[in-house]
């Protein structure tokens, strides 16, 4: 840390930052020059010296952190390789593409289950579908719930994919607990911090969607918060974040996943789906992403985007889906990553 | 609402929409020109067809919504004259200034009794302090939790102001109930709709802050969430945006105070101490929110900011908060608003 | 200027920026901690230093500029004292008030003549008119140029109004000099460095509007391309920025009246025609400006904004800114500023 | 178009509209619904109405604009085809790839030399360099002029490539004309319409960076400027735009990509540099924009970024660079693009 101090402060005003320091236990480094002086404080604990507000003392200009605020997120304090987190039998990170896929909100069994067959068949290998819906207006479809989550179980049992779905209230992490593989965090609740506390408690793997206004910090703290009660299995999710342009629902920073990768080694995927929504940029955006280095895409895939319930229309259409597949299959191959098949089941 | 077709879209196309509009109910006015066809529906139950996937059906370019898709909040649907909400005996909107004053944290008794007696006798009628605070780093300080909460009960009580403090998860609605007046939601869950809706559940006032990049129109879904469960005691806050601006913590969107005056009934106050993370700014932007016609300021007041628990540099001291609020009631009697005293105490 | 090394940097990677610095002639304080190095480099000519690629050095993470990079423009650096710009006879800053009043365009004497009396009339001090329009499409109408320019010069006078018009082209510096009291930087121009050069190789007044994702700091970085060519008349001028929030035609940043304010002594205007693109929040946006501290006010006046050939729909009726300046006075008063009144003409 | 009346506006206001609309010759459809009147405009010359300030008429709430507003560069009312533009011997867009590569500043003749013949033997087809710099400190390097331009003339012809420059300032263009291959517009002046309009009097080809608050449909509406002048030969340029995110020096909006090439026939690049300002970034964002399908990468590649005078942080070294366009050259045959051999030059 850097504690820089105002133009024209006092000795006495310096000697106070100085005690301060002391009496929390580091040991500052003081450097005066003509036009300022600053003081800095390096240590392995500077996380602890930064809850203290020295901004507030009198004299101080700026307070210059320097160490990273995630210890368990980051790849310099904690391991240098990348994590792998496994959904049941599917691999994501480390090489291994998670193609996670599946309707905004899980509407019905039948429409579900052709949806998932359609997806299964394109090389999806994870099944996702909303049961708790965080929509804009309480006017609008708020899911299924339980039955919901009944259905998506056995559907993804049926073509052996394992689930993920979203969890927006600690009441129900129990409950959703029951049904899925893997819980999903939304953008809306990044920063619901009683509710990362909760699924941190279990040891299923988290989805975390990145915030609409969240910067990489953030979500890594977010990551690290879930990270902190001991479940390690975390895989960030970039998509969208609130701009000016309004011709997409949200901006896309696909930069996000070479920048996350380089701090922590917690597996990235995206969402093109709600990054942008509309159907016309996903397949380049998902190519986009993988070529960037991510582990992964979600996509909404809907039979009938007309008639759905959440998000008809960014949703793609199943045929679309298989096609772009096709395409990720091969820019996979190119950069030597593989995807791992949803298991075959016996009917 | 309004359908724009996209252009060379088939008569089969244009069609099939007018056939889905009307199995929904409505009717449709259909106008070929030129370039485009477009098909306008008309209805005060409008709501319900925007919450159908018209923009996916093929051939459609664009859907234009035309009515507000907030009933309860909204001034047209509504009611013309401001809603104003009393906390406990203190009133805010209408003309009554809310001023709301105290530590980002509870702290101790003492260290509250202190600060809540200095901002009274400023004139601050209601007195703010959090029990449960919303930290971004899970190492942070995270409040005292029930312990703070009766500590503010009992210091509000003593000083005859009513209190405001923050709940962050839907399982602590209960326990937050039996020792506020005041709920309030932060910004980081403005969109935790599942905790709008246990406050929606109550018979309390509730202070909802704008999210970090919630539009105007977002901010009044979410007191609509809260409204829509019978509890129409909803003051909203501005306290800043997320931006590209880097020497202030947030933006503040000062505009959203006419705006949403426009647009709502009910109260908006400004919260300077977010919006700007600088003690030095919070005076002339407390004064710009009350010109704009703010129905009160929320300032964080720290006796000692150097040794807060929690955002102590953004804390205003109680004898610069003093000054401060002289400038207030000057600005408040130029704009004929009169800020309700809290009550005499016996002690 | 603090250079951050990074974490297991060689002992050779820091002899090396070492050794960069003292060729450049500066002297390095090295603090050696358990986690990080970092390097201070103090000293009034640190501007030099900050224009080196020190980051572009093998082993180093971060660096970090102490001084501020303007000088002329600085509050820290030049004088203590706020300067007042005199257009013409007008006074703006140092408890003078600019209210700059008149149509988006020129379109012809006889409108500009009525306008110009109204606003006149109400207390405006300024009259604004733009002969050369940066629109967004090459289809709009592109302002009358020199023609425009004589029918100000005249109306001006006519009225003892001084007169302010934006230049867009280096090339037209000369030509709008002849006719005009106080040039005007468009946001679109902000960062148009050659015409900042050229407007600061004269001696007339500059009103310099914030670029639409200009922070406060590029704002007064612009300053003082104009100031370093010996023109030290910049009026400052706050005019929204863009944003995600979509109600508005961009977001007006407030804050950046008294953050500007504390760090230069230049004056600082306020916009709230372009900033809000809504004439049902220009009064209150006004109003809350001057609260602020504003030194001034810029607002477009119509006397039929459905005929106006140029951003008819923002502009306010002369009625209704004739009610705005009533209570702009009062305000005015209660913060001890003062309008200087345009002088009287014989007919 | 699409006139939005308010709620309970009169017949006569309507009747205004509807009068408005046919003095300008043309048809108006009038749509009356419970809780609103709409009125529509269809025509193809309905760019003519939308410069008129309807919404400023007495009554109407909003105006809904159907037709975009640019033509030449639209696919939708130009041409479906993608446009190719040649700059001299290397094809940018329709399948062939623009790799523009070399310093931010021109410094020297040598230093060029080596870079040039570095990213020639790389793959790069076009030579970039800047003699003119737009830097936000009028401290810093301005460029060498035209002793640069001269430079950069001589380098590309010694190794066969085109060149590409800056152009600031719409007195230079005559002057940068005869030296380079492609003028460059940068980001700052993307809205800088008399620059845009020299340019487009000119018949060489046109890098239109986008404006760092610019959307996409201003990004179209300025190359719309340069078109209309005659001069076709615009190629976009995606290179990152502001945001809260504070890790990267822009934010890299790959989406603008397929999103352009969706409403326009322009070929679109991306820079990495400028987007990211990390040299660790650009290699991923590189490949991410071509797999979004973008026609060619600008990167700043310097053999000494520690002593580069411009933007040496963000430079890629030429190996780094060389190992990039490996990558780039499979990513593109997977795509079925092709990349130009600069021509062969006899010493």
């Amino acid at each position: 840390m850097i504690i820089v101090l105002k133009p024209g402060c006092s000795d006495a005003q310096i000697q106070h930052v100085i005690d301060r320091i002391e009496e929390l236990g580091f040991t500052p480094h003081v450097s005066r020059g003509a036009a300022r002086t600053i003081i800095g404080v390096i240590g392995s604990d500077e996380m602890k010296l930064e809850s203290q507000p020295l901004q507030a003392i009198d004299g101080v200009e700026r307070v210059v952190p320097i160490l990273k605020p995630y210890k368990l997120a980051s790849r310099e304090f904690n391991h240098e390789a990348d994590s792998v987190v496994e959904v049941k039998n599917v691999r994501i990170g480390g090489g291994h593409l998670g193609m996670i896929a599946g309707p905004c909100a899980i509407e019905s069994e039948e429409r579900l289950m052709k949806i998932a067959a359609a997806v299964r068949e394109a090389g999806a290998n994870i099944l996702r579908g909303g049961a708790f819906k965080p929509r804009t207006s309480p006017y609008s479809f708020q899911g299924l719930g339980e039955e919901g989550l009944r259905i998506l179980r056995r559907v993804g049992d049926r073509h052996g994919m394992p689930v993920v779905t979203e969890v927006m209230d600690p009441r129900q992490v129990d409950l959703v607990n029951q049904y899925t593989d893997m819980f999903q965090i939304g953008a809306r609740n990044m920063q619901n911090f009683d509710l990362l506390k909760e699924v941190g408690k279990c040891r299923r793997p988290v989805l975390l969607k990145r915030g609409m206004s969240a910067t990489v910090k953030d979500l890594l703290m977010s990551a690290e918060y879930v990270m902190a009660q001991g479940n390690l299995k975390v895989v960030l999710c970039e998509r969208g974040v609130r701009s000016f342009e309004d011709s997409t629902r949200n901006m896309m920073d696909i930069s996000a996943v070479p920048n996350c990768k380089g701090l922590s080694h917690l597996p990235i995927i995206v969402d093109p789906s709600h990054a942008t929504g509309r159907p016309d940029l996903i397949p380049a955006m998902s190519l986009a992403g993988i070529a960037a280095g991510a582990d992964g895409v979600h996509i909404e895939v809907h039979d009938c985007p007309e008639e759905a319930l959440s998000d008809g229309p960014q949703a793609l259409l199943p045929v679309r889906y298989a096609q772009l597949m096709d395409q990720i299959r091969k820019l996979a191959e190119l950069m030597n990553k593989s995807i791992d098949v949803a298991e075959e089941v016996a009917v």
